[in-house]
C-alpha cells in the first residue's frame, strides 16, 4: 500500500468508504481470556487465560461475561505496561441487549466510554473508532474491547440451554470470552511495530436471510460488500494481503463469501481465513458451522493473528469482523437479519 | 471559551476527558419527527412533523420506530440540501436490544455505519463521534441520529401497554420520535453558523439505584460527574453557558442533579434546562417525571434548542444527554442501573 504523504488531513478519506491514516496507530497490547471449550480448541494454547468455570465465579451468565471483559481489559492494559489512567477512551460493546456485559464489566475502569454495537463485528468497529481517535490527535491511548458468552447468547437469541434444543449444522457456537486491544500513538513494544493502517467501514447489507441458525449466510453478503468496497477504494487486488480474515462466517458463510466475491472477480480462496473456522475443531468439538460471537474474532485476532504478525509469518492482513444485526424480537416478528462487516488493515513493520 | 490556536493536533485534548476542536464542525441540518403526544406538548409546534398514528403505518412498534428514524434521517439530509451520497458516516443507535430500530430504519440509506449505544445519551455520543470524524479530517459530512418509541420501550423495559400497569410519579414517559443532526466541515446555512466546539465524554457512574421507574435518580450522578469534569477540564464556571441542557432527568433527576452539583460548588440552578421537563406539560399530559428515551433529548435539541441558538436567544449551550445503562435482564437479576452522560458544547457564531 502506498504511504499517505499528504499530512494536511485532506487525503485520509480514500474512495467512498475507507480511511488511510496519516499516523497509523500502534497496537501496543492485547489480551484474550476464554472459556474452557475455546481453551480445548486448536488455538487454546495461545490465549492469555483459559477459565474452566463458565460462570467465572459469578451467579449469572451476564455477570460472568462482564467478568471475562473486566479481566481482558485489565490484562491488555497491564501487557501494554499501562494503568487505567493512561487510557483516554474505552470503545466497547457486546451482544447482550443494552450492552449490559460491557456496562457492568468496565464501569470500574473509570475511563471515558463510547458504547458500540456492531454485533459480532464490534471489535472491528471499536478498533476503527479507536484508530480514528488516535490518528486524529484526540487520544494517545485507547482500549478497544468486546465479549460474548455461549450461555448468555443462547439464552438471549435462541433457546435456554436446559431446553436441550437440537442445533442444525448451519448453526454456530458462540465463543465465551473477551478480547482487548490497546491502540497507541507511539510504539512501546520491544519487538517490531504492528499498526492499523486504515479502515473500510461497513454498510448494512440485507439479503433477506431469516434463519438465526444460519448467521454465516446472513453475514457473508456484508463481508462481500466491505471487501469489494475496500479493494475498489484502495485499488488493490485480494492478493495484496497475506490473509483476509473474516470474523465468524464459519464453514457455511465462508463458502458463500468466496462464491459471492468471485462474481465480482475477486478471488480470496487462497488467502481467506475465518476466525469461526479456526477457533474450534469442527469434528471433535461438535461446533457445527464454527465459532461466532463478538469474542470469536476478538480473541482469534489477539491470541492468534497478532502473533503471526509479530513473528513475521504474515506481514499484512485485512481483518474484518462480521455481525448479524438481528434480535430475538426482530426474529419473532419475521424480520430479516441484516449484516455488517468492518474492515481494519493491520500491518507489521 | 478561548480559541484553540494550536493546529498541530496536540492540544485537542483538554484536561482528563474533554476535547476542543481545531475546526469545529457546523450543524447544517437537523430534523425532529415525533408522535402525537409530543405534538400536543409545549414544543409541538416546533417539530418538523408530528405523526398521529403511533404505528406510522407499520405493523409493530419496532417497525414503527424504524420508520420514524428513516423519516428523520431523510428530512435532516434534505434540510441540509444534501443527498444520501453526500453523507460519509452514519452514527446511530436506539434503545431496543441489538439496535433493531436503527438497523431496519437506516439500512436503505446505504451509508457506512457505526452503531452506537448510550441509552438515552445516544444523540450526545453520536454528535461527539461525528464531530471527531469531521474535525479530524475523516469525513466532510456525517449524520447523527437516534430514536425511541413509547410503546416499544414499555414493552421491552417495563410492562406491555395492555397490562395497564400503574406508573409511579417518578416514572418518565418515553418520547416517540426521532431526531437527526447533519454535521459538516463547512457551513452551508444562510443564517449564522452553529458549531460543535468541543465535547466531554462521560464515564459510567453507578450510585446503586435499582428502580427503572426512577431513571432520573440513576442518571443524575452521571450528569453531575460529566458537568463537574467539563468545568474542571476547561476551567469554566457554570454561568459560562446560557443553558446547561440535560437529556431526560425529568423533575426528580433534575432536582437531584442541582443538589449534587452544589456539593461540588457548582450552581446550575439558574441556567439548567432538562429536555424531559420541556417536552411534555406535566399537569395536562399526565407524564409524571417528564419525558425520556433517546428521542427526548434528540428532538428537543433539534426542534427547540437549535432554534434558540439560530435566533440568538442563546449564544452557547452545554448539551448533555443522559442514559441509564440497564436492561430488562440486568433489572430482573437485581443489578443496579449505571448512568452515563455525554456533553457537547454547541455555540452560535
Amino acid at each position: 500500500m502506498p504511504e499517505n504523504k499528504n499530512l494536511n488531513n485532506k487525503s485520509k478519506m480514500i474512495g467512498k468508504q475507507s480511511l488511510l491514516f496519516n499516523s497509523p496507530p500502534y497496537i501496543i497490547g492485547a489480551s484474550s481470556i476464554t472459556g474452557k471449550k475455546e481453551g480445548e480448541g486448536p488455538l487454546g494454547h495461545l490465549f492469555d487465560a483459559v477459565i474452566e468455570d463458565p460462570l467465572i465465579g459469578k451467579e449469572t451468565w451476564e455477570e460472568a461475561e462482564s467478568e471475562f471483559m473486566k479481566q481482558a481489559a485489565e490484562k491488555a492494559i497491564q501487557k501494554a505496561g499501562l494503568t487505567n489512567k493512561d487510557i483516554r477512551y474505552l470503545l466497547a460493546g457486546d451482544l447482550l441487549g443494552q450492552l449490559i456485559a460491557t456496562s457492568f464489566g468496565i464501569a470500574e475502569l473509570n475511563i471515558p466510554f463510547f458504547g458500540l454495537f456492531g454485533a459480532c463485528s464490534t471489535i472491528g468497529e471499536a478498533m476503527s473508532i479507536g484508530s480514528i481517535l488516535i490518528d486524529g490527535g484526540f487520544a494517545d491511548k485507547v482500549l478497544a474491547i468486546t465479549s460474548s458468552h455461549f450461555a448468555g447468547a443462547e439464552k438471549q437469541f435462541r433457546y435456554p440451554l436446559d431446553y436441550g434444543n437440537q442445533r442444525p449444522y448451519s448453526a454456530s457456537w458462540t465463543v465465551t470470552g473477551s478480547g482487548a486491544v490497546v491502540l497507541s500513538k507511539n510504539n512501546s513494544n520491544d519487538g517490531g511495530a504492528i499498526r492499523v493502517k486504515g479502515i473500510t467501514t461497513g454498510k448494512i447489507v440485507d439479503f433477506g436471510i431469516k434463519d438465526p441458525m444460519n448467521m454465516g449466510a446472513a453475514m457473508a453478503p456484508a463481508a462481500c460488500d466491505t471487501i469489494k468496497s475496500h479493494m475498489e477504494d484502495f485499488g488493490l487486488e485480494a492478493q495484496h494481503y497475506d490473509k483476509i480474515i473474516t470474523g465468524d462466517l464459519g464453514y457455511v458463510g465462508s463458502d458463500i463469501l468466496i462464491d459471492l466475491l468471485k462474481e465480482h472477480n475477486i478471488d480470496i480462496s487462497s488467502n481467506h481465513m475465518d476466525c469461526g473456522k479456526e477457533i474450534f475443531d469442527q469434528e471433535s468439538q461438535d461446533t457445527h458451522a464454527g465459532g461466532s460471537g463478538c469474542a470469536c474474532s476478538a480473541v482469534t485476532f489477539t491470541g492468534y493473528v497478532l502473533k503471526q504478525l509479530q513473528e513475521g509469518t504474515w506481514k499484512r492482513v485485512l481483518f474484518l469482523p462480521t455481525g448479524s444485526l438481528h434480535s430475538k424480537v426482530s426474529y419473532n416478528e419475521g424480520n430479516t437479519m441484516p449484516g455488517i462487516a468492518h474492515a481494519v488493515i493491520v500491518e507489521a513493520e
